[in-house]
């Protein structure tokens, strides 16, 4: 079958691998399923790879969101079944420990990220592939009702996979309520879906941080308010005064920059919460001090978007939001390179690849 | 009249100072209040200051706690009467600013901390005195009700001056809610009012980490559910244990010091919360990307406790908390090195002095 590797920076090919096949013999749980993709897609954290921040990128599966259909299941598996069309999040998980019950499957004691080795049920590839075999399937895959999974509905379905639960976690992490009064810092895919989280948890004010006058246009559209085109002080600056010079209640981070993170934490005001979701590649710190002096709550991190997926599925189906419209650019797999620079060059928000 | 001062390094001293007056002349904004000191104490942040930690240590007046009654008044106070028994937070405040409205008058924009000099409303001096002059007195002053300040009620009244509401302010930052499981990292005044929090906000098991034994049975009759003496490592694992090995929904740090923070981190389970009010007297950072891994947030800071008393108050006043019970030693304003010593000493939870 078709699969993308990562050969080096900024050098990924599409190649020939063994399709994957269900774990076989007295060992294997037989927890696993064999998924045929529908779509999957590149995301920002794939271009950290991409760019050489992280090591290593030696010819390595990429991708860890998908849509598809289901092959095959394990002897083990219950709630999945061959037909099934389901959409994974960015992770495996088993759904049933201690973690995943208290709502976290992100963390997940007994699952890990795709193309990681699962403790006893073997590894999965990347992605960005034509079959993946999904270990811990009932918990890692959720299935969507039959008959709403049309070429309309697919970039909303695939927008659960990550960028759609990344933005909410964000959201969720920033404490958005009612009345909330919010800045979003990122105009990416995450940060858009993150204004759509804030709309649809009923914050009042919504700041799209953006340069991009096709993202600002997008971000308005899907329940943006405000727009601040400045950076840096001048853009606290400016984001401070549309809240009586104190700053919003929540800035959400859809970076992963440290700069970004100090960015949200000064604008927002004393005692307001930053929800972050920007994957910090590059590392970064912040003081203890700093936070008692201003009561700004930090909290965030690897979204648990499986855990919102039963949350967020129906208002996808129903068209109540629309994180969907976060891809502009759908390629062949055969093209994932493309894909590739596309995002890099920031010519897409968000590339969707069709195997 | 009498105040306490420092002098250096476990040096305070009982010394003779002006009362002190209204601001008068075409100038002054008539805000303010004289109060006569009924009851102080001393605090564990004032250790911070007694132990050398913070400079400039020398000759200062020393608190920021009391309790009193209202002597005289500026022409514009508006809440305040003479006769009135009233409680005072930690800080300052005019309680009508933009941060005052958003909750958090502990960062009003016009207020600061006892001792600090107020823009255009004037300076204070330390609350270890018989008399203080009370800047901003409306928005500062909380009126207790009258016939309810009996001696049996002033120790709960004056621990709505710091460390009840700075308990509570752990908690809430800590997002305590019914149900919830709770490990309390300190076993000072703070920590033993931030169990008093717990419970009071629905906790359904808190762990009180102390190994003092008289610390230990307060807590326990304060609400806690659990006591764990060991520390660092093995401190970690033993209340990890307690909840399906993943550890607590909320940690709330009661300390300051950078390790009580990192262990408070560490002890409770992907995706819960530190609510922490310890002072960071000697600083530190926390790692974004340990943040991110395990989805804990940190909230907390300068407790907005003039904020919590409305709140707090009746059930002070109807014996439905009794935070009272963390003061174990009352002496007359005259030995305040001695209650200071005692402290420092950990021979006593909290002093009251008496002027």
């Amino acid at each position: 079958m078709k699969t993308v590797h990562v050969h080096g920076e900024r050098d990924v090919r599409v190649q020939e691998a063994p399709p994957p096949s269900l774990l076989r013999g007295p060992e294997a749980s037989g927890r696993d399923a064999i998924v045929r993709v529908v779509a999957a897609c590149v995301c920002g954290s794939d271009l950290w790879t991409y760019r050489g921040f992280r090591a290593p990128a030696h010819d390595r599966g990429m991708g860890h969101e998908f849509v598809g259909v289901v092959e095959e299941v394990g002897h083990a598996v219950r709630t999945v079944r061959p037909g099934d069309f389901v959409v994974a999040p960015f992770y495996v998980a088993d759904g049933t420990c201690a973690v995943c019950r208290a709502g976290f499957s992100a963390h997940c004691l007994h699952g890990g990220l795709w193309g990681a080795d699962i403790a006893g049920e073997g590894g999965s590839g990347g992605t960005q592939a034509e079959h993946v075999r999904v270990p811990l399937a009932d918990g890692t895959l959720c299935v969507v009702p039959p008959g709403s999974t049309g070429e309309d509905l697919l970039p909303g379905l695939l927008a659960l996979s990550d960028v759609m639960g990344t933005g909410h976690h964000a959201a969720v992490s920033g404490g958005v309520r009612p009345g909330s009064t919010v800045v979003v810092v990122g105009d990416g895919a995450v940060g858009l879906c993150a204004v759509i989280a804030a709309r649809r948890l009923g914050a009042e004010r919504i700041v799209a941080m953006s340069r991009h006058a096709d993202r600002q246009a997008l971000a308005v559209d899907l329940g943006a308010t405000d727009v601040v085109a400045e950076r840096g002080e001048e853009g606290i600056a400016r984001v401070k005064d549309l809240f009586d010079g104190i700053g919003p209640d929540v800035a959400l981070e859809c970076v992963g920059s440290i700069e970004a993170m100090q960015q949200s934490m000064r604008t927002v005001r004393p005692g307001g919460d930053v929800g972050f979701v920007g994957v910090p590649v590059t590392g970064g710190e912040v003081s203890v001090r700093t936070m008692f002096g201003t009561n700004v709550g930090v909290r965030g991190g690897m979204a648990t978007v499986r855990d919102y997926m039963d949350e967020l599925l129906p208002e996808v189906l129903s068209g109540a939001i629309e994180p969907g419209r976060v891809f502009d650019v759908q390629l062949p797999l055969d093209d994932a390179a493309e894909g590739y620079r596309l995002m890099d060059e920031r010519k897409a928000v968000k590339v969707m690849l069709r195997p």
